[in-house]
C-alpha cells in the first residue's frame, strides 16, 4: 500500500484512477474495457441481465469496521448475488464511487483490490469494465452488474406455485449476528466470533450452488433484506403465501445461540438480542431463497424450509402463524 | 405533484418507489422490467455497450438552481451521450439514487419525471429498467446506461488518424456560460439569458446527429469536461495531436460574447469571464467531437474545427500554439 497519507483529491481523478485500475483483470467477453466513453461486452444469446445496488457510508458500512477491501468485496458480492438470483452468470461490473476530501489514495487502491478479489473468488469470468469517480460528503458506491443467461430462462419472483417446496441455499442470520457483535459496547465480543463477523464484512454466498438451485427453481431471489421481508416479496409477486416451518430453521438458529447469549450476558446496556430475530429478519447473508417443484431433484447442500400455500391473509406464515416482515428498508433503515 | 410536504423517509423505500416508478414507460426490448432482482434486456447482436456516470449534490448540481426534474433530465442526457459517443443506440438505464432525510417525495416524483422526459425526447426506445433508493447526507445519482450497436462497430477514442478532420456536432461553451450566469452575484443575469441557462440545466445534445457523425467517424467522444481536455483525450488515446483552428471556433464564441460582457459589466465583484474560456474549456455541453477522414461526407449540421496532426509535444494545439487542458476534474473540481 503506497502513499498512505496522500489524499485522492491531491492526486486528481485521472491519476488516482490509473493507479486503482491497474489491479483489474481482463476477461475474454469484454470487447472494449475501461478508458473509453463506455465499455462493450459480449453475451452468449443477445440478452443481458442488469442490476444495481448502492452502499452508503454510515448507513450500509462504517469505516471503523470495514476496510476499503471489505467494502469493495461486499459491494461486488451483493450485486453478483442479484444476478445469480436471476440464474445469470456474472460478466461485467461498472463501479460509480463517491469519495470525500479526506479519502486516502491507499483506501481507493484497497477498495479496488477488494472489488477484484470478490470477482476472483465468486466470478472469475466477470470484469470491472468501467466506473466513475466523484467527490462528496461521504463515501457512496453504486455498482451496476451484468450477467449472461447462457440460453437459460431468467428465474423470476412471480412464478412460485402452490405446492412448491421453499428452499434455501446458504446461511441465514449470520450477517445480522455479525452486525450485532460489531455494534456491541463490549468490543471484545466481535473478536470472539471472527467467523460470524467475517460474514457481515465479507459475505461469501455459494454462487455455484445458487446457479444449481436456479436450474430447478420455479422462482427465486437472494435474501438481502431478511427472510420475512424477502419471502414476502416472493409470495406477493407470485400471489401465493409461504409457510415456513420453524423446526426446519432450528439449525440456522442453533449456531447463533451462543453469540446471542454472549451479547446478552456481556453487554447489559444493549437491547436483548435473539438468534431467532437474526434468522427470521436479518439481511445481507445473500443466501438464495427459491421455490422448487416437489418432483424436482434438489441440489446437494440446499435445505427445504417450508412450502408454498394458497394466498392467505399473510404473505408469510411461520408454522401456520402469520409472520410480519421486519427487515431492512434502505431508506428508513 | 402530490404530498408536497411528505418526506421520502416517512413513506419508506417500497411505497416511495412504487409511486415514482409509475411514470416510467416500457419499451419492447425490455424482457424483464423493474421489480425483480435484476432486469433483462435484449440487444440485436449479443454485444452491449455499458457506461456509468455520477452526479453529486453541491458538486454537480445545486438544489437552488435545478429542480428534481432538471437533475433527472440532465443525468439521463449525460449518460446517453456516452452511449452515442460509442455509436450505440440507448436501450436501458438503471438509476441508483441516494436521497437525504429531508428529500420530499414530491422531489423524487419530479426527478423520475425528468428521467422519463429525457428518454422521451432523446431516446424513446430506452427504458429505466431498474434502480436502487438509499439514504445519505446528500443527493447522489449514479446511472448506468446500456446501448445497442445494431451490428455497427463501436467508435473508439484510440483510432484517430493523422490527416483526419476534427468535427463537432453540437454546441460548445453554452453550458459553461449558463453556469457562470447562474453563479453570478447579480441574480437578474440568469433571467436575461434563459436559453443559455437552460443548456446548463437541461442539456439538449443532438443525439440523432451524433449517431450520423459516428457512422463516418474514425474516433469520437462526447465533450463532457471541456474541449481542451477532451480533445487531449482523443489525441492521447490515438497517439496523435489535434490542431484546432481558432477562427473555426469564432461562431461558438460570438454567440456567448454578449453574455460575457454582461457578467463583466454587471458583476464587478466576480472574476472577469471570457467567452473563449467557455468555448475552449467549458464542459457539459455533451456535443460530439469526432475525427473523420477528409474523403468522407460529413453529416449536415456538423462543423470542421481543425485537423489531426502527427504527435507533437502538446496533445492539442490552437492554431499551432500548444493548448493546455483546463477542464473539469470530477474529484478536484
Amino acid at each position: 500500500m503506497n502513499n498512505d497519507g496522500q489524499k485522492i483529491i491531491e492526486i486528481g481523478e485521472t491519476e488516482a484512477l490509473r493507479r486503482a485500475l491497474s489491479v483489474f483483470k481482463p476477461v475474454g467477453t469484454t470487447l472494449v474495457g475501461p478508458g473509453d466513453d463506455a465499455a462493450v461486452i459480449s453475451v452468449s444469446d443477445s440478452r443481458v441481465v442488469i442490476t444495481t445496488d448502492t452502499m452508503v457510508q454510515d448507513h450500509d458500512f462504517r469505516l471503523e469496521w470495514s476496510s476499503g477491501f471489505d467494502i469493495g468485496y461486499k459491494a461486488v458480492t451483493s450485486n453478483i448475488a442479484d444476478l445469480v438470483a436471476m440464474g445469470a452468470a456474472p460478466r461485467a461490473l461498472t463501479v460509480a464511487l463517491v469519495v470525500t476530501k479526506e479519502t486516502p489514495q491507499a483506501w481507493l487502491e484497497d477498495f479496488a483490490s477488494g472489488l477484484q478479489s470478490a470477482c476472483d473468488r465468486h466470478a472469475p469470468e466477470c470484469q470491472i469494465v468501467g466506473g466513475d469517480l466523484a467527490s462528496g460528503e461521504q463515501i457512496v458506491i453504486a455498482i451496476a452488474a451484468h450477467g449472461d443467461l447462457e440460453s437459460r430462462q431468467p428465474i423470476l419472483r412471480s412464478t412460485a406455485e402452490v405446492g412448491d417446496l421453499i428452499v434455501i441455499a446458504g446461511t441465514l442470520g449470520k450477517s445480522a449476528c455479525g452486525l450485532a457483535l460489531l455494534s456491541s459496547n463490549d468490543e471484545t465480543l466481535a473478536a470472539s466470533y471472527p467467523d460470524i463477523v467475517s460474514i457481515q464484512l465479507r459475505p461469501v454466498p455459494d454462487f455455484a450452488l445458487g446457479l444449481e438451485l436456479a436450474a430447478v427453481a420455479s422462482s427465486m431471489l437472494d435474501v438481502s433484506d431478511g427472510l420475512s421481508l424477502d419471502a414476502g416479496r416472493l409470495a406477493s409477486s407470485s400471489s401465493v403465501s409461504m409457510n415456513i416451518k420453524k423446526e426446519l430453521l432450528e439449525g440456522y438458529a442453533a449456531i447463533l445461540e451462543q453469540a446471542a447469549q454472549s451479547i446478552n450476558s456481556r453487554d447489559s446496556e444493549a437491547q436483548t438480542v435473539s438468534e431467532w430475530d437474526w434468522v427470521l429478519h436479518g439481511g445481507e447473508d445473500h443466501c438464495f431463497l427459491a421455490t422448487v417443484s416437489p418432483t424436482a431433484t434438489l441440489p446437494r447442500g440446499t435445505k427445504v424450509i417450508g412450502e408454498v400455500i394458497a394466498k392467505g391473509d399473510s404473505d408469510v406464515y411461520l408454522s401456520g402463524e402469520p409472520l410480519s416482515p421486519k427487515g431492512w428498508d434502505s431508506v428508513t433503515g
